[in-house]
């Protein structure tokens, strides 16, 4: 058999591997030479499982041979990956009633009718596919509920149950190989990331029996806290019990001392040592934070098992830093070792795992993150809510511009439309705000201030509820949180990617406390600051108002004299946070119908504040409606046909440039210029700005620097990224919009189909949630490769909602961009997945 | 002199080429070739007339040489194109107080006055530049006249009147090449397509004198009417007169026998006859249909130059054709010398180009043609204004398909918004409606029924009104009309169009009447039939609605049912009247919810007929609303969330094509999949509509063929076209919603800036209007070269706005395409245009 590597005993020297074998060979292999106690162990391989599943046998005798003629041996899968998980474990396989009574004889009937009890309604249920409810009704204990079963067993199969060791385990062998091709198990391990034609190897282990006489019982062993992944031995060990049953039972002793109860520690000091020292011993040679499975058989200690611990995503941070900070693995790869998308939930307060959960509506996770609060239906709610002191949760069919206020005030969003990119997921993410939207399964009611949910129940404004942006769901109630975990270890964390990465990260942030937060977070900069948030404060909104209704040239620039002194404001506080990091200023970019009232009591109140007649408003307001608004009057096609608006915030920037520069480093600002589609829009738009930094230059009496640059957002923009490179510096890729056009398909309409669309896989994955290589992706590529074979020292980079993901930051880093650029809250992520795309190319 | 090739006296076999001394030096050295009565002519060519602009003269005494000492002498342009204009021509220079005496004796004092006079004004105006307005007040006749105008003179210019020939000749000389360098002169040219550096030649000649004694005048004759083009000896000549006077003064006469008053043919036949023989020579030899000046010196008949007979675009057709049947040129060339877009005059009536005209707005010329009825404000108007047999023109701030019928009920369309893509215009150029759109200086009070012009004059609803579609403009009142030619020459030339051209034409064609049109015009069949139009019909927009309303697949479905017996005699009369020429139908394009009324009206009625809450309507009408309905649930989205339209449709079609088959060619009918983005769209809606064939097929026990493909519409459609290609039989590029993409353009919004932009060169043209080469046109390369490298049998088309344009014509015949679509009544211009590239091609 030694010959034979498809059935092969566990020894040191086995040609065993993780991929021919699977994970939990694997890991036995690794005990055995660690010199653990190891009970006799065959290995079978992924071909021989497969030759199984198609009804070739293995030498059963061969592997018989291997165990002691009377040993009992269990059965356990041992897939590629653990996480991939596969059939049940089947213990005490060989026990018949022969060997049932020398059972007796040596740990007592009471055990051995356990042990029978078990393994035949194990086998009942694994292998012969019985209902298990026939097992509900089991009579008595001990030998009494073992004849029951026994008997249960002959009449719903009309056979006795099988009586060899050999009958048994080509049974069990079969039953597995065959559960591991189903339907529902190949979906469930396909959800868990694993290959369509994912392969499943067996172990077949001598029982170490944890019933009988003497100390025995069986248990679980960890050095270190699944959920925040501190040192703290854990673990729980069931006196009497086999397999895992130790975590199930109310009886368990703890592992170490703990006030709460009676310890294993206390009961066995000296295995509790052992254990621990053999902890120690795996976690330093598998170089991994593992849990022990164990067994205690008459007071001695057999080990069956070692897995990896599992662990909340902060606890995965602190064992991989810990396991480096030990000079157990290199730094490299403890960056390997953490999911960059699983630190965003470090960075946000999270329903606890283990809390009960009352869902009562599902969504779109659209911002991580949750909190609790009391239901509004309106922005001017939810700030009384926040003035009052109280947590809200703003409740919306969908947000606009003009709920801002009310969404800083709040403590998360929910929207019953919009899809990853819309106006709320997008202000969401950018605060730090928990958001789900597009929720289907609730009806919103907002006129009402109220929900109902699928089930007819109502809930009214200022009940409790609970947005959990991180699942898409929404709960009823307070359940428990997590909080967020920004501890020493995920700062050493982000030192070491910083160390790694060789593209620059870079924030999106609007408002001074975005830029704060992108500071806390190590954002090199922004990359999108969209200035047109700054005109939607009430004060403000209302002189921009006054400019629309403005009949001149003239008129126009006099009433946006006074938004230039807060521009420059705004902008100073910027400059001062970033203390001379880059900050790239988008100009002005919605339509501005957008500052006009549509519903007639703002037209009113607006005719009042601008003394014209109702009529003339409602005139103005009409005329200036958009059919498609995302295609119309805006961005830089805006700042040609109105150039008053570009010339102040220039003037803005210029002035703040000077401002900022005078205590500290020089302020080099990037103004950025949206919705180009044409060379010559950039000429003209550069022309006007150069101008004015002249004049501010004479004016003020001090010189800076600035640099120009295209939003690349429209296909024909990317197409024609060389004519565009030639007047600028720099050329970032606004993936929003550049998607949006692309597939002809707006963020905000698109939620309607989105689910149904990738269901049917019309299209893999929400293009605006993951980037479309194929597409969009060429459109950056060729946009990229001739802006800069037109300007080779132009700047690329990617700000759009995409700016986060690794995908993107793959690709971008592949075509050679300078940054990408994503919202604060998405930046540590951004720096991981940077650096494990530094180390993974390393490593090829 | 004759070695000098700039200054040449006009022989045979001078060295003359219009490319050098312009097109009337070359005309009169033909016509001294054929021995027409010529007087002697110096040819100066465009280098020595540049010399002269820039103040160095030719050898003046070197020319004068030429002629005899005596001799008067006239100046004229000679630029390379006669009709990019040029300076007036002088007459009679060499005319002096001495000069004066003996041409007294010659031709008589009255005559000898007149000349005199005549040249002293034309040299104060044309050479010294002096007011014209100075010479109002000429008094008295004769010698009086030319004493006045003398003086005058001389108080003006502080000098005496030039009193030699070469004094004389170089002012001339150098007052008519600076002239030519003047900005109104230039601009002038380049408007009518000189280029920038399009130069001037000047042609010295001796004059006869078109005064004195014996028969002496002046005029004009050609062989055919510049209205029809039809033979027709026409021209005017005036005794005692010089240049082209004939044709302004009162007291001409006809040039040949004429009911309406005395002519030259009656006065002198001898000379009649001979300048008739002249015009057949001249026609003959130039290969041109030529206007002959004349001038008769005492019974002896002088030709002083011919010039390309002016001509409407009718005459151009069959001047042009005759020319070509009478074998003077070939079919070819008598293409080449037709104008396409001339050719959409001849289909439409327009307003005679000699009518008064009271312009009262002016807007973008949307759809060619001129119509005239009583102002209308609504479709319902248009339609009853209809039914009681009165014309109407119909004003809209905008149309939307609810006012489909309306539009057809009307004679023109007049809008305040739009661009020449806008639904108005759309729809207009389909059917042939005249039609002026984004109207800017009428205030349009729709409600109010009521117009208002920039002046504050009203216009009321019922007031008689022209819409000039062809101009742009909107005219009060009934103006003179010119009917539409569509003769025998129009068809001649259509016939051998289309023996030279190398790729198909086809129309776009919604219904049967626009087929119709399309089978008259020739079209190759019908490339693009938007079924929705048909749907837009009040019966069957009710079963829309309710279909919009029904909650299961299953009451879509049966709902459908009804729609199904409309659509398939829809088909059926389409594929009739095509004739077993292919039909490519679109599937169903447009969002749900333009079927739904938006006013609350329209909500009741329809809560009315659908027996629902009227609450229920209005949430459905908000919960269907989109931001951006271009980029929203539509197409193929459409088709594949509410896949009962497209199986609907499917079958009708399927239905239709065998019963359409039964009595004639077998009918292959085209099915196009709209706003495709990924493969994986074509592959499910194929995969229902080759179900629906199968089933069809053995319900009726019919067979038939039919071909299944993808207008190309969304950037990324064309960047993957490679894919799509694999799974379709033809790629169809929809230019319009194409160019909206990748601008990022509505079109529909683009109306209000799109002049500015290409006032300010950001746009070279109206991208909706031209083809944007650059990067739409990048698009449909790159899809082009993908789609036909994946399955090189593709059949490649382009079914947009810009199908009918030359432009675009040649762009698709150069990426290989096999035919473009076009409205209907531009389906002549494009198999003209198509003609001429495959000529082009040929010469070269």
């Amino acid at each position: 058999m030694q010959n034979d590597p498809n059935i092969t005993l566990v020894t040191p020297d086995a040609p065993i591997a993780t991929q021919t074998h699977g994970g939990r060979a694997k890991c036995l292999q690794r005990l055995v030479r660690l010199d653990l106690p190891v009970p006799k162990t065959v290995a079978l391989s992924f071909e021989s499982v497969l030759d199984i599943a198609s009804g070739h046998l293995p030498n059963i005798e061969a592997i018989l041979k291997q165990f002691p003629e009377d040993a009992l041996l269990c059965v356990r899968p041992s897939s590629e990956d653990p996480d991939w998980g596969g059939p049940s474990a089947v213990l005490n396989i060989g026990m018949s009633t022969a060997r049932f009574d020398t059972l007796c004889a040596t740990l007592g009937t009471d055990a051995a009718s356990s042990l029978f009890t078990r393994f035949v309604q194990s086998y009942a249920i694994h292998v012969e596919r019985l209902d298990p409810d026939m097992f509900d009704d089991v009579k008595g204990e001990g030998l009494e509920a073992l004849q029951y079963v026994l008997q249960a067993y002959e009449i719903e199969t009309e056979a006795s149950f099988p009586g060899t060791r050999s009958e048994q385990l080509v049974g069990v062998l079969k039953s597995m190989a065959r559960a591991w091709e189903g339907t529902s198990a190949r979906l469930l391990r396909q959800a868990k990331g694993a290959p369509a034609d994912a392969s499943l190897g067996l172990i077949v282990q001598q029982m170490a029996f944890g019933v009988g006489q003497g100390e025995s019982g069986s248990g679980v062993l960890q050095l270190v806290s699944s959920k925040t992944g501190l040192p703290q031995i854990t673990g729980r060990y069931l006196r009497q019990s086999q397999g895992r049953d130790a975590l199930l039972g109310d009886t368990s002793l703890y592992i170490s001392r703990d006030p709460r109860g009676p310890s294993f520690e206390e009961l066995v000091p000296e295995s509790f040592a052992k254990l621990v020292d053999y902890a120690h011993l795996m976690r330093k040679k598998l170089r991994e934070e593992m849990q022990l499975e164990f067994t205690i058989e008459s007071g001695e200690l057999h080990i069956l098992d070692g897995v990896r611990v599992t662990r909340s995503s902060r606890a995965a941070v602190r064992i991989a830093v810990q396991l480096a900070l030990d000079e157990i693995i290199l730094h490299q790869e403890a960056l390997m070792r953490v999911d960059p998308t699983a630190l965003n939930e470090l960075l946000h307060r999270q329903v606890d795992r283990h809390a009960k959960r009352n869902v009562v509506g599902t969504g779109i996770a659209a911002s991580p993150g949750a909190a609790t609060g009391r239901l509004v239906f309106s922005a001017n709610e939810a700030q009384a809510s926040a003035a009052r002191g109280e947590d809200c949760i703003l409740v919306r069919r969908e947000t606009s511009p003009e709920d801002i206020r009310g969404m800083h005030a709040a403590k998360a969003i929910l929207t019953e439309r919009g899809g990853v990119t819309s106006h709320a997921a997008v202000i969401g993410r950018g605060i730090g705000l928990p958001c789900v939207v597009g929720v289907s399964d609730i009806r919103f009611q907002t006129r009402k201030s109220k929900l109902v949910t699928s089930d007819g129940n109502v809930i009214q404004a200022g009940e409790i509820v609970t947005v959990d942006g991180t699942n898409g769901v929404v709960l009823l109630g307070a359940p428990a949180m997590q909080e967020a975990a920004l501890d020493d270890a995920f700062q050493t964390l982000m030192d070491w990617a910083d160390e790694e990465r060789d593209i620059d990260i870079r924030a999106n942030a609007d408002t001074p406390a975005d830029a704060q937060t992108a500071r806390n977070f190590s954002a090199q900069g922004i990359g999108l600051c969209r200035t047109e948030h700054m005109f939607f404060e009430p004060g403000r909104r209302t002189v921009m108002r006054e400019m629309i209704f403005a009949e001149t040239s003239n008129d126009r620039r006099a009433v946006l004299e006074r938004l230039l002194p807060m521009q420059r404001t705004d902008f100073i506080q910027l400059f001062n946070i970033m203390q001379g990091k880059p900050v790239c200023i988008r100009l002005f970019d919605p339509p501005l119908h957008e500052f006009l009232p549509t519903d007639r009591n703002g037209q009113h109140e607006l005719a009042d504040a601008l003394e014209l007649p109702l009529s003339d408003v409602i005139r103005r307001v009409e005329a200036m409606a958009e059919y498609n608004p995302m295609l119309g009057l805006r961005g830089v096609r805006l700042g040609i046909t109105v150039p008053e608006i570009y010339d102040m915030q220039a003037r803005a920037i210029f002035e703040a440039t000077i401002e900022a520069s005078r205590d500290g480093e020089a302020v080099v600002p990037e103004i950025m210029i949206p919705l180009v589609s044409a060379r010559r829009e950039v000429e003209l738009v550069k022309t006007r700005v150069d101008a004015i930094a002249a004049a501010v230059r004479i004016e003020l009496g001090a010189d800076f620097n600035y640099r120009l640059g295209v939003m690349v957002e429209t296909p024909r923009a990317a197409l024609r990224a060389g004519d565009i490179a030639q007047h600028c510096s720099f050329l970032s890729f606004g993936t929003n919009d550049l998607t949006q056009m692309t597939y002809g398909l707006s963020r905000d309409d698109a939620g309607r189909f989105m689910s149904d669309y990738v269901r049917q896989e019309v299209f893999d994955e929400d293009p605006f949630h993951s980037l479309d290589i194929d597409g969009v992706g060429e459109l950056l590529q060729l946009g990229a490769l001739r802006g800069r074979e037109a300007q080779p020292m132009v700047t690329l980079s990617m700000c759009g909602e995409h700016g986060g993901n690794p995908e993107s930051i793959a690709f971008c880093r592949a075509a050679g961009f300078d940054y990408v650029s994503c919202s604060p809250f998405r930046v540590p992520a951004a720096r991981l997945a940077a650096a494990q795309l530094a180390i993974s190319e390393e490593i090829k």
